[in-house]
């Protein structure tokens, strides 16, 4: 699906995202803003960024950032394609930044034209960069019911109060709470009136969206239990273990690519099935010159490594069209995706010297797609 | 210092300390407990131990460990040469667990022998690998004082509470609470009583000491404000983040040692001034041959990797003193140790030759001690 196409919301509703990423970093302990941290040499802020994009049924992506980084935003906007993004500049809290990413949807001057107001909006943390499609639905849907909905997770540590003398005053019961984390979702209306209606003291102190709705629009949020990916980087080693994540994700998919003939639709069976065991594994069968509609919902989705296996001598033709759908989705700007090409010649008249014919043509092919952060390997198996 | 020898407690108090392992790792989604899981190869919970042990004035470390774990945890302590542990066997809960540790200072049965009963007693977690002596020693003091003291630590997300239906019942104020963290330490008699007196409620659904011993013993814990570094390993990229951080620490110490003649000294004194803005440095002269406390010290303490600067021709006999300090410190077995040794040779009658001969010794005894997991480098500088 063409990044900026919009699919079916969850519900029929019209989505937008609002990400805050105003936070000056503190707590990470370093002169660079966390979500401007590199993680794989990406910026952070723009992983988040693409967890929203790359759903179909989110039409606008706000990022809301302090005035000395719009350049900077526009800049990773740049570089890694995003689409769907209009950068708003932020307040000098948390809730003042998210109130300026709502009012690109309700007033005119905010952004260069005033976006289409969502039925639901998003709000997520910039710094929040893994968040599946399932849960952002969950959030969305339950948004619409009740009008408000955030996701929870069960509380790592106990919560005390201390006294005014430095002393424990009382624990929680841990079972009873839940830490709240992103993404919430609401009706539209319903937080952009909590916003209007909050005091300064709510503006300047407060954190949290669910606790505005509750207190200014009588709504009770619904809590919907979240991954245990939704963390937040906070810390420096959240950075390290963000790009491990990455990594361990990464290495763990892979699309087997067959063409619909016969012998190889069988490959195309067999091979995931042996593979599914250890790792992530998507097969589809495509017709050769064929652009195939879940090819691109694979290139526009989750990050994969492709195996294509073909019986056609020369497929550098097809696997150019592969090249440059992955180079247009962005996605190897973060990454090398790793594309193994199997021929399977089981022509009577096959030959060894034509066989490394191909894989020649193919070591030239793969010198120029390297350039692209695409590493092609071929393989050719030869059977009578 | 000796493994296992007593340095002064803060506040002169004998202490002790109780580390419940016997959790299951649920959360890290694995099939091995988290407290076992390798960082750098070496289990997370000898990091905790080594973390208490290495501080003098802590006598015994009792590991408490499910039943299954038992010969594991004896197998850890035997590979890492831990010498104050003491391994107790836990029961189904942290609290029971906990307790069953304690009891060994205060009933027989519990270990081979009846150890002594400390007036402080420490709680730490065996995956929360890294502490500070010094915090270690602020919680201590402040145990002796008020009777219960605890680290803590700033929420990173909202607390709230949930209604039975599902969705919000309140948000609490992040500023007014506290994440309650590890190591928290107690007198002996009060934690102890506070065990004995609770319910089997408690024991079996409680997480929080301190709440043990507000509730049963009325004492008001003192809260202690703990660095970033004490989280807990939870989920599975903690233990990447684990890992990173043990990498950093390895690379930013450094000794720089150096004998007392005048001309090194006063290197002694520049080489650490020009490296104290890019990593940690300790530097120590010392005499030659002398078997140094303040060395010794280093080498039960922090990770470092050395700089040893001399002005004697083969000075090897020196420096294998050192690697056979470092070799039983066990300190190689989790990490390379990296040794250079810069000798300055500002005699009248140095030559190249002579040179060359000693840096050919040195590579011989870098082969050697190679093998003992220490890095052995040998920069010659000759003037005249």
């Amino acid at each position: 699906m063409e990044p900026g196409s919009r699919g079916a919301a969850p519900g029929g509703v019209s989505v937008s995202a609002v990400l805050p990423a105003g936070g000056s970093g503190e707590r990470l302990g370093g002169a660079t803003p966390k979500q401007f941290c590199a993680v794989q040499g990406r910026p952070l802020v723009s992983y988040a960024v693409w967890a929203m994009e790359r759903i179909s049924w989110i039409s606008d992506v706000i990022v809301v950032v302090s005035p000395e980084n719009i350049e900077t935003m526009k800049t990773i906007i740049e570089k890694y394609g995003h689409k769907k993004v209009t950068v708003v500049e932020g307040g000098i809290t948390r809730h003042r930044s998210i109130f300026n990413g709502l009012k690109v949807f309700a007033e005119n001057g905010f952004s260069s034209h005033l976006l289409q107001k969502p039925e639901v909006v998003i709000i997520h943390d910039a710094v929040r960069p893994f968040v599946e499609e399932d849960i952002v639905s969950k959030v969305v849907m339950a948004a619409k019911e009740h009008g408000a909905a955030g996701t929870i997770r069960p509380l790592v540590s106990t919560v005390i109060a201390s006294a005014a003398d430095g002393c424990l005053d009382h624990s929680l019961e841990r079972a009873r709470y839940r830490a709240s984390e992103m993404p919430q979702a609401f009706l539209f209306d319903i937080i952009y009136e909590a916003y209007q209606q909050c005091t300064d003291y709510d503006l300047d102190y407060g954190t949290e969206c669910l606790h505005l709705a509750l207190k200014y629009c009588k709504t009770n949020a619904k809590l919907v239990e979240g991954t245990a990916d939704l963390w937040k980087v906070t810390y420096k080693w959240d950075l390290y273990a963000a790009e491990s994540i990455i990594k361990d994700n990464l290495s763990q998919q892979v699309c087997v690519i067959t063409n619909v003939r016969e012998t190889l639709a069988q490959v195309g069976f067999l091979l995931p099935e042996s593979l599914k065991s250890q790792i992530k594994v998507e097969a589809i069968s495509i017709c050769p010159n064929k652009n195939d509609n879940r090819l691109q919902n694979i290139i526009s989705g989750q990050c994969y490594n492709f195996v294509c296996v073909n019986d056609k001598r020369c497929a550098i033709q097809e696997i150019q069209e592969l090249v440059d759908m992955l180079d247009k989705s962005n996605i190897p700007l973060l990454y090398p995706v790793v594309l193994i090409l199997v021929h399977l010649d089981i022509s009577e008249n096959n030959s060894f010297s034509i066989g490394m014919e191909e894989l020649t043509a193919i070591k030239k092919f793969a010198r120029e797609t390297k350039k692209k952060n695409i590493l092609v390997y071929g393989l050719l198996i030869q059977c009578k």
